[in-house]
């Protein structure tokens, strides 16, 4: 093999090599022998990993301003980072999509799961929304966004460069039409026979969520001839599925009248507006105003943002999913149905079940769980990285 | 209150009684103050529960030959286990079920968690199977038999009184129709598009297991145009539903030819056939005879039996799990698919994953985890002994 051309960054004898070769993509700051060289590397360059007796571990994306000071892009140490290279992950990830999905509407890139350290690129038809996330996937956009035309032949591609994943690879907010003109309007997108609105340009990241749709699809299931309330509900995830499998009619509760306002849009495109209701507020003090009402539902649905986002907000936000819990069970009439969610990284699968078991007991109920859900498969995840499968829902017959 | 007439059972005073006020089902023989008397107690007699502090906490069944000497199964004292009773559980165990299915093919009963501990009922249509495997089912069987008719209808039903769970419960094998005729073919059911033979007299267990039907359904999605491998395919649950789904090609592998005669008379009735094949034999010798061959399939799932029964089996178990996993992950073509799955309630979801990614890594390849799922909701959990989950199933992308 012809020596590469690129600077190299090698492990630290101690470091975790093992681990590395059996798949794991990150290579910690304290891992690395750091000289004046590797840490004046530009964020985002490459390099060729080499292990503690020099033997070469594949094709880096470096970030001397990160934890993760190298992403692992090719364990080939001779890989070329170019439109081709793109080209074949994004046909590798395309293949899954289009097998699973009869309309091109999904997540196309998941970050490491699909080969790209960092990047995740949604897919809304004709329009692909790319998040390059890590410093890496800035400095190659230009073959990345080629490559991305060139297999799905989507005719816009916008970056969506807000979120905070960026800040901490040192990226500033930027955000941009990089290819053809973006929509004007939102965009009608059909799942579980709902319409939902994605305004890509203006919404939260890319202005609508694909990981719920296999929950939103159990949840329809539960719903024919339901009272349901959909909390925290963004452009109706939950409630819109609901009114699609049957509901006799759906409140969705949010704090943003924009995404009320899709929402609403999103019930008129399907034509069940007349069953559908919006109510804007705090979630907390719409749960709790509801209980003084004496409202019932047959099923309640709570999908709130991320309560744990860390290890160091735990403990407080378990006990935030734990009142959601409590609040929401109230609610549910006799026989009725409680589905809870949890974006949350740091609360795995055992404390979110524990914190929402807790808060039915203390509404003074029973309950069985009747589903596990995680996110769809367009989100796939790295065996190496599942423990951090960060979307979890749960559904109890109360 | 008036006292019960029933006998007393009493917690030692260092006992959790708190965790059983909490919703746990069980008290362990060693959490009670056990004298002469309750001893003497018939296996299936019913008892009062009293804290240490003599607290009336709820009707338990007890069985002094079992670790698990009492199971609650009212939490009122005064609760009168009677038919009445029997038809509140069904009542509410149908209700969900009939929300969810179609068609009345289910299990029905799912133990704990649908109020009737150690008591399963699964549905086929007119017919349903009881297994009483804990004693105090076996004494009430003629209440909770005629409790099922009253409520569901059906006009036969059939008592399975074989696996191993009675054998715990001092119960022996005692298999009967106790109402009506018993079906003297093997009954069609379809689920997933396809038709599986269910063998209610003559079958493992209840002759037809529920629970894989969402992984079943998961897995059909991707075998459009495929070339699928299914072992340990018992009646064909995977391959079948393969082919319901569009797949080229299926091969059934399991070491029963009365399982594979069922899952041929399944492709038969469905009419694919002409795209189904079997071959009897170990499914770790035809495993390594496919590799030897140089056999390559698009989809390759396996769904072997409990390798890890119990914590003692444990290790050896999850090797057993890992060979599965390498050997067919060998076998899976490049882009292909392999479910793999697990009925172990011993290895847990993250040490199944573990031997899982262990056995695709010693095959030289690389995966993504799309798709985690669990037993489908006619069997539910109570959330305390939710652990327990037993059915995992996970898909990987090679």
């Amino acid at each position: 093999m012809m020596p590469s051309s690129l600077p190299v960054v090698r492990l630290k004898p101690k470091a975790n090599a093992r681990a590395i070769r059996h798949g794991f993509p990150w290579i910690y700051d304290n891992e690395l022998v750091t000289d004046r060289r590797t840490k004046g590397l530009t964020p985002g360059a490459l390099a060729v990993l080499e292990d503690g007796e020099r033997r070469m571990m594949g094709v880096v994306a470096t970030n001397p301003n990160s934890r993760i000071f190298c992403r692992m892009l090719d364990r080939d140490p001779e890989a070329v980072i170019d439109q081709g290279w793109f080209e074949t992950k994004f046909a590798r990830a395309l293949a899954m999509r289009a097998r699973l999905y009869e309309t091109p509407y999904y997540r196309l890139i998941h970050a490491e799961a699909d080969g790209l350290p960092g990047v995740v690129v949604d897919r809304f038809g004709e329009v692909a929304v790319v998040q390059p996330n890590a410093a890496w996937a800035e400095t190659l956009l230009e073959p990345l966004v080629a490559a991305l035309v060139a297999v799905t032949g989507v005719s816009c591609v916008i970056k969506n460069g807000s979120g905070r994943a960026r800040a901490l690879e040192g990226l500033d907010e930027d955000s941009a039409v990089l290819v053809g003109e973006a929509p004007d309007a939102p965009v009608p997108v059909v799942m579980n026979g709902a319409t939902y609105m994605a305004d890509l340009t203006g919404g939260q990241k890319t202005g609508l969520f694909f990981d719920q749709r296999p929950n939103h699809g159990f949840a329809a299931q539960l719903c024919n001839g339901a009272r349901v309330l959909d909390v925290f509900s963004h452009v109706g995830g939950f409630s819109l599925a609901a009114l699609a499998g049957g509901a006799k009619q759906a409140l969705a509760v949010d704090g943003s009248a924009a995404a009320l306002e899709l929402a609403e849009a999103g019930a008129a495109a399907a034509g069940v507006a007349e069953r559908f209701a919006t109510r804007r507020g705090d979630a907390f003090d719409v749960l709790t105003a509801l209980g003084e009402e004496g409202a019932e539902f047959d099923v309640v649905i709570c999908d709130p943002p991320a309560f744990a986002p860390s290890k160091s907000a735990l403990e407080k936000g378990l006990r935030a999913y734990e009142r959601v819990a409590r609040l929401a069970a109230s609610l549910v009439a006799g026989g009725g149905y409680l589905g809870l969610c949890s974006c949350s990284h740091a609360a795995d699968l055992a404390r979110f079940r524990g914190a929402s078991v807790r808060g039915i007991g203390r509404a003074g109920r029973q309950a069985q769980l009747i589903h596990t859900g995680f996110a769809g498969p367009d989100h796939p995840l790295m065996p190496q990285l599942a423990e951090s499968g960060y979307l979890k829902s749960l559904f109890f017959r109360l």
